[in-house]
C-alpha cells in the first residue's frame, strides 16, 4: 500500500518517546509565555496589530503574484528601504519566511565550482540552503573561526561561509569578528542569519552584525527573520545592492514564490518604528535573559549562559524534558521543548525565551515553576 | 573579491535581455490585472481584508513560534478543518508558503531509498523538493502517465508520483486519473499540486483531484497555496491524517519554520467561506479563460487552449515578451511575462490569468491592447 511505511516509523517514534503533537492555543490562553520568540513583546502589541490592519485594507489579503509579476507593492519596497537603513545594509530584499530568505541566500551565493562552509550548529534552513546549492558543503566545528579558515585554504574558486549569528537551540553567539577575518584573508564571502540578533543585539537593537562592527560591509550578507523581535512573518536578505539584484534574479525561492502578504509587511514595519522609536526594548530583552539564567542556575539547574535572548536549560532525556515542559504548562508557564531530531547534540532541553516585557515578577514565577516542577 | 562573480553573471544577463526589475505597483494602481493570481478576484474582497485585520487583531502580527510549540492558534486548526471538509480530504496541515508545503510534501514523502516520479513541467517548489528529498528522482516527460508508468515499473520501494494538476507556465491540465491509475499499479502514492485548480476546477471549486474523484483517497497527498485563488498567503498539504500526523513530525519546513501570520489565515478562511456561499465564482474564472482565450485566437494569436484560468500567449523572444508586455502596461494592462529561465522550454511568452470579476468590456479591452501591440 502506497505511504505503508509510515506507520512503521510512527510506531517507531512513539516507541522512542519522539511523537509531536499540535496544541492549538486560545487567543485569550492564561499562560505565562516563554516558549515564543517574540522577543521584544511586540508580536501582539496594538500598533503592530493596527500595521497588520491597515495593510490588508489597504492592499488587500495577498500580494497576488510573484514580487516580479504583481506580488511588490510599495508597502514591500517602504520595508526594505527602512530595514537595510536600520541594519546599516545598502539593499533588502522581503521574502515570504526567514526559511525561504536562508534558501535564497545560500543557493544564488554558492555557484556550481564554489565551497560553502558550514557551521555544524546552523540552522535547518541554512542546512536545506545547503544541499539546495550547486555548491559543495563543509561542515565545520561549532563556533571555530580556525575551522573555517583550514577549510577555506587552498580553494581557489568562490566561496562562502555560512553561520547562525545567534544560534537558536542554546541561545550562543558566533564569533563574527573572527569569522569575518578568516573569511577576508581567503576572499570567501561572508552568510549570516540573525534571526535571533534583530531586535535584541547591537546599538538599539540593529542586530548582530551591526554589533561586530560588520554592518554593510561588501562581502558580507546577512538574513533576517521578521517573525521574531517584529512580532510578524517573513524573512529578508540584506546586503549590497548588486548581491540584493542577483537574488531578484536568480534566487528560486524569491521568483517562484507569492510575495510576502501586505499584512505581515505592515505588521513588520510597525514594529521597526516601534523598535526606533523605543530602543531600550532589545537591551531589556538580553537583561531579562541574563537574569533568567542567574536565578536559574542560583537554583542548581544546568543553563547555557544567554547572548542573546534564549536561554537553554539541559533535560536528562526526552521523555522527561517532554513532562517537565508539560508540568510548566499545568503550572501556567509555557516553555520550550526541544528534542532529537531538532538538536544538532541529541541533548533534550527546555529552551526558555526572554521577553523585553517580562516583569521582575514574572521571571521570579518562571523560574520557580521550572525549579518545583524539575524531574 | 567576494562575490566578484556576480557582476560577470550580471552583464551576462544584460547582454541576453534577461534582467528582471522589480516595479512597485500602488495602492490604486489604475492597470487592469491580467497578471496576478486572484484568480476569483478575492485578494481584496472587503470580507477578506477584514479577516485579516480581525485575526490580527484577536491574535496578534504573527504567530510567535514554530506550529509544533507556539504557532499554532485556534485560528490555524479552524483553517486546516475547513480547508480538508471543502477539498474533501481527511485532514490537512497549513505551512507559511506554497513552497513550503511542497518541499514539506515531497521530503516527508520521499525516504531513503524510494524513486519520485517528477512531470518534466513541475513547479520549482515540487523540483526543489525533489533535489532535497532523499529518495531518488526520475523525471519524465510532460504529463504522460505511461511514462510515470515505466518509471515506477520494476522499482519495489516505496515511491511517489508528483505532479502539478494544472501546469503554471501554460495552463494545461494533468491527466489525473490516468496517473492515479498508473501509481495504483504499483502500489506508489500520488502527490499533487493544485496551486492553480483550487477555486477553479471541480465542484464549487473544489480544485483538480476533487474533480477527478481523487479526493479522500489514501494513497492521494494534495498541495495548495492560499496565495491565488483564495487572496491571502500561505500553502497547505491534504490528504489521510496519519500523512499529516507524519509531517507535522518529519517535514522540515514545517516544524522548523514559524507559522502562517494570523491575518494570512484569517483572511484565507474569509475567502474559503466566500466560495462556499458563492460557488459560481469558480465557474466563471473558467469562463473567462475560455472567452479569453477564444478571443484572442480570433485575433490571430498563439495562445494555450486554458484548462484552468491560466490562458498563455506565445511570443517570438524573450526581449520582444519584454517589450510587448511592456506596452501592455502602457496601454493600461498588466499582463505576466515570462522568460527563460522560469520557462522549462526556453520559449518567451504572455501569461495571462482570468479572473472571476472580470466583466466582457475588461475582457474585450484587454484583447484589444495586446492585438494592438503585438510584435
Amino acid at each position: 500500500m502506497a505511504f505503508g511505511w509510515i506507520d512503521e516509523q510512527a510506531e517507531l517514534r512513539r516507541r522512542a518517546g519522539l511523537v509531536r503533537t499540535l496544541r492549538p492555543r486560545a487567543a485569550d490562553a492564561p499562560l505565562l509565555d516563554l516558549a515564543s520568540n517574540d522577543y521584544l513583546g511586540l508580536a501582539r502589541h496594538p500598533e503592530v496589530a493596527e500595521g497588520a490592519a491597515r495593510a490588508a485594507r489597504t492592499w488587500g489579503g495577498g500580494a497576488t503574484g510573484s514580487r516580479l509579476v504583481t506580488g511588490t507593492t510599495e508597502l514591500h519596497t517602504e520595508l526594505e528601504r527602512e530595514l537595510a537603513d536600520f541594519c546599516g545594509f545598502e539593499a533588502a530584499l522581503v521574502l515570504s519566511s526567514g526559511y525561504a530568505a536562508n534558501l535564497a541566500a545560500v543557493t544564488a551565493l554558492a555557484p556550481h565550482g564554489s565551497l560553502i562552509v558550514s557551521d555544524a550548529g546552523n540552522h535547518a534552513s541554512l542546512i536545506d540552503g545547503c544541499r539546495l546549492a550547486r555548491g559543495r558543503t563543509q561542515v565545520v566545528a561549532h563556533a571555530d573561526p580556525d575551522a573555517v579558515r583550514k577549510a577555506l585554504d587552498g580553494h581557489g574558486a568562490a566561496a562562502v561561509a555560512v553561520s547562525d549569528t545567534v544560534f537558536s537551540v542554546d541561545g550562543d553567539a558566533a564569533p563574527l569578528a573572527a569569522l569575518a577575518e578568516a573569511c577576508r584573508e581567503h576572499g570567501a564571502g561572508l552568510v549570516l542569519d540573525d534571526a535571533h540578533g534583530l531586535g535584541v543585539l547591537g546599538d538599539g537593537g540593529r542586530g548582530a552584525p551591526h554589533a561586530a562592527g560588520l554592518a554593510g560591509a561588501e562581502d558580507v550578507v546577512v538574513t533576517l527573520t521578521l517573525s521574531k523581535s517584529l512580532g510578524s512573518q517573513g524573512g529578508a536578505v540584506l546586503g549590497p545592492a548588486r548581491v540584493v539584484e542577483h537574488l531578484v534574479n536568480t534566487a528560486r525561492t524569491f521568483i517562484f514564490d507569492t510575495g510576502l502578504a501586505p499584512a505581515a509587511a505592515g505588521a513588520a514595519l510597525s514594529a521597526l518604528r516601534l523598535l526606533r522609536r523605543e530602543p531600550g526594548r532589545a537591551a531589556r530583552a538580553g537583561a531579562v535573559a541574563r537574569a533568567l539564567h542567574h536565578r536559574l542556575t542560583a537554583a542548581g539547574l544546568e543553563a547555557v549562559r544567554p547572548d542573546a535572548a534564549v536561554v537553554s536549560v539541559r533535560a536528562p532525556s526526552p521523555e522527561q524534558a517532554v513532562r517537565w515542559a508539560a508540568d510548566c504548562r499545568a503550572a501556567g508557564l509555557s516553555v520550550g521543548c526541544f528534542r532529537p531530531p531538532s538538536v544538532p547534540d541529541g541533548i533534550s532541553r527546555l529552551r526558555l525565551t526572554a521577553r523585553a516585557d517580562l516583569s521582575g515578577a514574572e521571571i521570579e514565577r518562571a523560574v520557580q515553576v521550572i525549579g518545583d516542577t524539575r524531574p
